[in-house]
């Protein structure tokens, strides 16, 4: 079952499905000349806003917390995916440490786990999973609903290697998206870390991110022979924000205007005749907090105090200064009347499958993730490296093809990102 | 549905296979340090002998010729392998040429062709089938009985490159597996061939394989804790034979007369009631030509004009001098009373699927890749790769990991020959 395709605008996506299905090969060739440069993070998930007229990346995880939604007939996918990414990032692990989120009562997200622990175990490592949880001071194992369990052990420190009690592991991989700064127990640490700590939110920011894919597919549609606003929301960026004393207002309000008027020019030039929107989001943070959609300047003036507190804090309480003004992507996907949104999910550089998150309290130029939703997973069913040509380039496997290329070229920006990353860090410890 | 092992001995392989379920992280340890060192050949198939209290490979096809037997469900495992392959052996390549087996009437083998096509196709190559054979002397259309089509074209050889009209490829992948000897158009090729010339029948010995894969199996053996018999057939080799003039028929009756005493003597220490056998085989050669049973030494002794006949020539007329005198692996799977023997395909160092091979008309001590047979294909209806700790050894996805290790320690001993054919080739061009 595959969402539904509800726009009488499929003209310009027909067409970029059409050209990304004819440059299949250029495409395949030009990623695979990037992985000789590039090093894929360990895993990504990339959430896809699919308008008809235009497909485009609207967030780009690097702690992905969906492997449970995956079809489970792509186990095989997802562990042979691992043993690339382990031979790539740690040949020579064996013992495999895995620090989650610091939930115990989400069961999707411990499912989640469960399951990731379990593809890696498949890929021939021993894993074990630690916890930052300072509550959980010995081992404690939790009851899955599907019948399985999870055993989440206190983190024990020694010196500069990071392990559990009679566990001394090789590498460590977080499913922590360090929202609340990087902990202490994990500075200074010999092991490798995948991804690394500067892959959290402490320090990314989504407008690095947006500006790495900017570039990516401007060269990406050059090769392909499109505009590149097919595959890219705009955006801009204001700093110094502050919610509650209603600081930064009048930035926030000039950009929105600014984006508002450049959207209207596209729908103008593709005969789009659709409302522009924007989404405003804290420039460092996930889980859709922080998160709000406005239509023009006037949305984000003069806002109520529920929303200023809505907007001003993110996960684990980090103060929201910076913010994206990021140019809002409808989704016309829909299933049985509810709005769908997909999500591409990649181990190393290869996508091993992915999930609707359908929605159906929600209308299409909203964010369908946000805090406290409620969305059914409807696991693609099938792989996203399976095009055929006999085929219209709108068929499922076509579209989920075009929505693996353009989730890999998120990642290969997030690649690009973290590199860029490390070379202000090493900048900066070189100029202290 | 998988074969019933139908044997009273389960107890050793039982032990085999718990033992390799329970040394799985030490086993993927080792095979990640191997492929450090080592390049995984482009693809392999392996046939493989259960007995129920032995488990080991009997052939190595580095020109796998049944993708068209494989589960569907794992075309996508294929296309990642396939991605994986390129990226390693030709990352510049983006069009590829097929030169297949020189058929055209045997439906199967161009069924296998179309698959490995499409394969190739989805992972991003530009795919074009050349042929050796001389009649072929223009683009020629043959209509497949899935209703798919697949057109052969002749080779165009231009100073040391070899394409297609109109079609100059970067690399070129072989499904023909040279027994005729290397054509003079594949010689002194500038492109990239894989598999390399010398992994054809025209230089390659199973003596040589057999060689690789016992050192290996040794090592696999002392890290898992097991006998290295119960993975590892026993053989012995003759040179200088020639049926038609009964010249070698000595030195075969005595190396058989031994190998069967060994047997014997293994037989004995695992209480095993069957009576021992050896396959003779051409050192040189596939599709199961020069194959025969033998049980003792009277068996090669005084061979009639048939199966003298029989004996003396492989594929494509090529005349057998060197014999390879096996341990015959009783095959005790069995399906609706048929007798079934599993083959598992690897692209690049994954296991990509399988299948067996079920032939209800020979014996649980035959060769069941001989000319002329039908047998039913049976794919694999899981990975090899998603062992479960939390089932029994003999459960079908642990008794399909323990196939995809072994498969793999072989495929591993087809790298390890091909680099010492590789070493003897520059040896010899170095002191000529």
């Amino acid at each position: 079952m595959v969402p539904h395709l509800t726009t009488a605008l499929t003209g310009p996506l027909l067409e970029l499905e059409k050209r990304i299905m004819d440059a299949q090969p250029t495409i395949e060739y030009w990623f695979r000349q990037q992985w000789k440069e590039q090093r894929a993070p360990f895993y990504t998930s990339v959430d896809l806003r699919n308008a008809g007229f235009k497909l485009a990346p609207v967030d780009t995880n690097l702690f992905p917390g969906g492997f449970n939604n995956l079809n489970p007939d792509f186990m095989a996918l997802c562990v042979h995916a691992a043993m690339g990414a382990v031979e790539h990032i740690c040949v020579n692990a064996q013992k495999l440490l895995l620090i989650p989120e610091s939930h115990t009562r989400n069961t999707f997200y411990l499912q989640n786990v469960a399951v990731l622990a379990n593809i890696l175990r498949q890929a021939g490592l021993i894993v074990r999973i630690g916890t930052l949880m300072p509550e959980i001071t010995e081992p404690t194992t939790l009851e899955l609903p599907g019948g399985g369990r999870l055993t989440l052990e206190p983190l024990v420190r020694k010196g500069r290697r990071v392990g559990l009690d009679g566990f001394d592991p090789c590498a460590i991989l977080l499913n922590n998206d360090l929202s609340g700064g990087i902990p202490d127990i994990l500075k200074d640490v010999e092991q490798t870390i995948m991804p690394p700590l500067h892959a959290g939110w402490a320090t990314r920011r989504k407008s690095q991110h947006f500006t790495a894919y900017q570039n990516l597919a401007r060269e990406f549609s050059e090769l392909v022979g499109i505009d590149p606003w097919l595959i890219d929301p705009m955006f801009g960026r204001c700093g110094k924000i502050d919610f509650n004393v209603r600081q930064g207002e009048e930035c926030l309000a000039g950009k929105v205007s600014d984006l508002i008027e450049d959207i209207s020019d596209k729908y103008r030039e593709y005969g789009i005749t659709q409302e522009p929107f924007i989404i405003v989001k804290a420039d460092a943070g996930t889980y859709g907090m922080g998160i709000m959609t406005v239509k023009g300047p006037d949305d984000v003036k003069d806002l109520n105090r529920k929303a200023r507190n809505k907007m001003s804090t993110i996960k684990e309480g980090a103060p929201v200064t910076e913010v994206l003004i990021q140019e809002g992507v409808y989704t016309f996907e829909s299933i049985n009347g509810a709005v769908a949104e997909p999500v591409v999910y990649m181990l190393d550089h290869f996508v091993v499958g992915g999930f609707y998150r359908v929605h159906t309290g929600r209308g299409t130029d909203e964010n369908l993730n946000s805090p406290g939703m409620h969305f059914v997973p409807l696991a693609f069913d099938s792989a996203c490296q399976l095009p055929d040509r006999r085929l219209n380039p709108d068929a499922t496997p076509n579209r989920f093809y075009a929505y693996g290329v353009i989730a890999r070229l998120a990642m290969l920006a997030a690649s690009v990102e973290l590199e860029e990353i490390q070379k202000e860090i090493n900048g900066q410890s070189a100029s202290s």
